[in-house]
């Protein structure tokens, strides 16, 4: 494994890298989630490159880039055993230059969800995504689904800008007890951390009214909804069910794909997670 | 010479093309300039690639795009004289096909000259010279210093979305009697070609003075204002002596490398033009 902390340094390297070239760009503090990532990168790319970049762009004025947890060692650790070939940790000077001015802005499905809750964030992560895809040129890039705006917004990057980049999803990894793995679990405290298994089971219950034949959309999200709220630490931002493509939010009948998601705030700590909703095809 | 009328088909020649690969990104209509372009081109690299395509997000809602010249067989005929070895003419529903929603937006640079005049100009150059580049992936790409700005934008644009191609600006080309040339001079008379003459005059005077040790902004505008005006087809949108990088207007003295720059309007047809004046380096 080697790892480059510039710009020029990667690009060196990754001239000798074998095609298919497989990427995961992470914010680090690795879990099992990113390790689910960079395994299924492996198994399908003949090289393999993780980036470790907490990136400011997108993160709001009051949100937690100074206190985003960071692990190097970890990290690195993590990265070798899941079978990482290459490591980019750009200096944040190199990736935001004095003077950087330009942004990418993916319209439309940025409004709704978690870009109506994080102003700007989006612009953030399409012009970081945008950023890292001409560093590291990859071929396939690998994106968890606990982030499934995030997911649906780079698929659309992807194909409005002509990314020569093939964007590969993988399954939501979570504790033996429903919890979704994100780095930001680290803040919770145990009570809020127990309290927090309302989000999954939120989700499980509506997704097991779903398949029993459930189809209206109100109901579905009030299933979630009386969970989470039964929690009296639990601060419900949204809890949404919209089509899975456009994100468009449903009202009355479940037709087609939808997306179940919600952000829950317990003190300081915002956690997000979804499950999609799929009707079963017409017989 | 290969013309490719699809993405999939341009980046299936582009495989088989040789590096270093040089692009020369044009709307058509092709002249002696971009020939220059072409043929720099050719001289330094192994493979040349022109994209032909109107970008209609460039264009504001009142300006040209609907009348802008065509001439698909005058402009493949020139590229192949030139010496391009792959053309790419994408269809309108490929660049944009419905649902599009991302744009590129290069800040700071944007809100003066041509980005003042043209509101959304430039986010319409930024997202289609990065489509272009995705899908050409070339290692230089080749511009002429008549769109000054636009010029500038793309610098910035490169190096802030770290783009892996190198920008090569090219002198401007004139005919023998000054007039930079442009697709859109075929729209002016033979009355308002002649009185488009003082355009490269203006800027020559003020060049002129320079040299001769005239540092004042205002009386270099001067200058160039005083040609003009004197022409009663000639509406000016504006005359500029800005800072050669920031593009930031100059007050009083001229310190360093300066951008003389004016557009002016000939009833519906909009020309301009520029010089850079450089001050002798400090002996």
């Amino acid at each position: 494994m080697q790892i480059a902390r510039t710009i020029a340094e990667f690009r060196a390297l990754r001239r000798g890298a074998r095609p298919p070239l497989g990427f995961v760009p992470t914010m680090g503090y690795l879990h099992a989630g990113h390790r689910a990532l960079i395994e299924r990168a492996r198994s399908e790319c003949a090289a393999v490159a993780v980036s470790i970049f907490v990136n400011p762009m997108q993160f709001g004025p009051n949100e937690d880039f100074e206190r985003y947890p960071r692990d190097e060692p970890g990290d690195l650790a993590l990265c070798e055993a899941a079978g990482a070939d290459l490591i980019l940790i750009p200096p944040l000077h190199e990736m935001y230059p004095a003077g950087t001015s330009t942004a990418v802005r993916v319209g439309g499905l940025t409004g709704v969800l978690e870009g109506a809750h994080r102003p700007g964030h989006f612009d953030g992560v399409a012009t970081i995504v945008t950023k890292l895809f001409n560093v590291v040129t990859p071929d396939r890039s690998y994106f968890g689904r606990k982030d499934a705006q995030q997911l649906r917004v780079i698929r659309r990057l992807v194909r409005d800008l002509d990314l020569p980049v093939e964007i590969v999803d993988c399954a939501t990894v979570r504790e033996p007890d429903g919890l979704a793995l994100s780095s930001r679990n680290v803040y919770l405290s145990p009570e809020e951390r127990a309290q927090a298994l309302s989000l999954s089971r939120g989700l499980r219950r509506a997704e097991e009214a779903f398949v029993a034949g459930e189809r209206d959309a109100e109901a579905l999200r009030r299933l979630v909804r009386d969970e989470i709220e039964a929690q009296p630490l639990a601060r419900i931002d949204y809890v949404s069910l919209a089509d899975s493509e456009s994100l468009a939010e449903l009202e009355g009948r479940v037709g087609g794909p939808a997306l179940l998601s919600l952000a829950v705030r317990f003190g300081g700590t915002r956690l997000i997670d979804n499950v999609v909703l799929e009707p079963p095809a017409a017989g």
